[in-house]
């Protein structure tokens, strides 16, 4: 079951800002209703908070596992973007986050969610 | 025959605003002229109202059960367009909502409706 | 010969304004000097007026018939344009409306020809 | 319900061989499980006999017809292609056939079944 | 209405053997049911005979007058293709002729017919 | 775990051989040595046998639920590539077989696996 | 040699705005200091004046024959654009005109040379 | 007017076989009954005869002065594309050379002239 | 060093052939004469003898330990080519393997290396 | 000038045949007519003997500097060609060799060049 406490962080190198993404395209979790097998890809852009500041960024491999505890629960589409947003923002209290899901066609229909914390950075802009 | 009662709601899991998008490839309904069948994609694209206000996401089944009721319509292109407009505005009631249908040719005439409620969010603008 | 007696027209089915693109790819004429026919594509793009002010929209295979009707008719590319433009505008009354014709080559020159009534409904700009 | 008896046909106009090749990419019917649509491409390509020995070709909008009369059928997709190649092979008695259907994925998986009648004519080979 | 006569020839300027190919992308005629006009490709690919036994090529403006012949004439996609490939088997009575019609679709059916004189010139295979 | 009981069959709808093909792009099983989920793409290929001969075709959603089964299972890729010819040959006894397997990257290595069962139908060699 | 007196006119067939754009693909001229040929694609942007206040348009196959008496001039790529420029100027006296010369690479070096007459039209930036 | 004394040659560098391409895009000529010009792409491609047999090589700048001195030829494409072959082999004896012209359409028309001298080396087969 | 000790073995799943192909996109050695990194793209192609042969497959995972030793290795590319085939061979004893090297340009030069043991299964021609 | 003896060799690492490939993009010489610099790409493809029977491979950096010294050569396309052959033979009497050349435009005429030394080796055949 999705698990925050495994994410592991780690301060981040640098007082300038700068803008991180992770574009993980095997991301797979299992509907509510009919409990049949999602497939996605989730893509996090977040931007650290200065490291005189306290900033943190997300280590990778922490990232993966805690993707990979979505695998058997069964939730929303909607659902597992907020999810990912709030665990993230909680853990590394970031300047700017954004979760975007792009899933797999269900039943002949295609979704994309995306949820944002805080304004997109002005250099990130049109990207 | 279109039904808007087979729209199913669930909470929206969030107060923090996030848009959601999804793309029916495989949408059909009848020519109310010729009585030939239609095909189209319909993509839908909404923000909810927040959590705290009673905001509703649409079941992703029960869309694609509601798009199904078109499959004998006899309906103009504009008309489709419009009345899922109305019937997912009056369901969810959201921030904003965005329907396009986008219809394979007919007699060499290819055509493409966009009907909105209410202005894109901001942070989504430019996609 | 052109006849936009042809045109049908319905009630258009919305107070809430929306957008229309019909996209005809085999558009027939013939050159009004060497008798020759031309081939294009003729684009039509229009807002129509909202249900209570008495709205209309074109029926599209009324469009198609008078677009038929160019097929032995001897005009230059900026007369035919103009020449939609205007039965269209005369038969809806729209808010907005836009003519867009692509010609394949002859001589070794391609033409685009493009004639608008109104100004772009800005929720549709920048596409 | 499918119904071969719409099928029309009209004398082949040669006496020398040519191959026929009819695409239609907009092909729907019914899950004989679930009663969700399915939708996909089905492409016909056949030889009729020579005019001489009272060779058949198949007109094209009963063919269309004939394809609209699976609309509301459920049957499985090897049902619906061997159904095709029968009634088609019945009513034109021709030297080679080949239906090939392409359906969209269902629950995350693509299907192509492809059945053939006779042997492909040499000089289309390798097309 | 379809006028071979319009056909003009001139001498091949070569006793060895070469390969002529001519794409008309704007050929149209009309449905012998409906009335409605067709759009499609007709690609002609032929090898004369040597000039020493009489060999003709045929006039590229005349070959465009020819086809322009068919412009209002009602005929299936099938006897367009036999009547051209007749018609100019009997002007230029080639080693070689093969005609290869690629209609735009119709009712969301997209058709290609391919009609051949005498064999493939082996130097020209696999093209 | 996999479970080959899962598998529905209905009869072969037809004497006549044919092929069928389903291509299944949301697989997923589990690496048995380091836990992680591996993802890939199934493409089952098969010719049944005829209907006067006890021919069997496999029902697609039972297909998809035995594909589902192997979800949480730890094995080998080139164990998951036997494991599903030998049952599907086992299920269906069919004239010719054909599993391929497409995994993603791990460790920056791509793989492919491929299984045969019998000779590939003559009329289908070269697709 | 080039040779304005060519270009033929009609009269525009509107009051209201619109704009017109030619492309010719095959234009040739002649290097003025080597003799060798250049090639080249020429573009013509313009608007015409209304019809009330004697607006004129270029005829298309006298425009050909204008821009085929470039073929043995021997001129500098900048003289041809500001020439072409200048005589359709002169002939139309339009609201706008923009002329773009794209010439194929000469010595590993590709030119592109851009000349307007009077501002843009507001619906047509961004083009 | 076409000038073969123009090509100039240098014996071949070697006795072992070896295959030369050059791929000329910017060919015109003129069209002998409109007076009209055609572009074209001309390809020659050619093995010449080994050093020892006295085998010569067309010097590349001639070979561009030859093809410029068809620009104000009037000639059909097929006698081009002969014309050139001709004159090629009357000036370097190859063991094996080819022609292909690819004509910019004209009326509609795209035009492809292949003609061959010798048979295509083997090991250049297949490219 | 380049380690053979490192492969690991498992016990191919299955008396029938079958193939296996593991393409490791992010293969790094070190040119031995500058002391530079070299990057390349390693595909492994095999067919295992069969179970009751007592037929090997290798580990993933150990086949990517077994590439990373190369890191720090100086070797020209033929020699990585060749160990690397040398040292599967004497693992798994196949009945086929192939090894493909493709590695980024150095110096403006681009490099492509393939080295084979035994013959390439009948099944398995033409991918 | 060019050098054959810059070329190094190193003992080939093995006596089962393979195939090595390098594909040099940034090679370049001087017309011997104009003195202009001409710019191509020069693929070598070849098969060393076996060790056992002396084999030598070309180690990459000396072919780098080896191409370097034609930079301030003049001389004609064909004869490149064959140089980079026969210096290549001569050095390394391989089994099979091949050389590619591939020019840039000059005067709008590209060309390409192909000599081969010995038989393309059968398990290469078809790449």
């Amino acid at each position: 079951m999705p698990d925050a406490t495994i994410l592991e962080l780690f301060e981040t190198p640098s007082d300038t800002p700068f803008v991180i993404e992770h574009i993980a395209a095997e991301f797979t979790s299992v509907c509510p209703i009919t409990g049949h097998p999602d497939f996605g890809v989730v893509s996090l852009r977040y931007e650290p908070r200065a490291a005189k500041d306290g900033g943190k960024c997300i280590e990778l491999k922490s990232l993966k596992l805690y993707y990979h505890s979505f695998r058997n629960k069964g939730s929303f589409f909607e659902a597992v973007t907020n999810t990912i947003r709030e665990d993230l923002v909680q853990a590394i209290d970031p300047v700017w986050l954004q979760i975007e899901t792009d899933w797999k066609g269900r039943g002949g229909i295609r979704s994309v969610i995306r949820a944002d914390h805080g304004a997109v950075p002005g250099h990130f802009l049109g990207r």
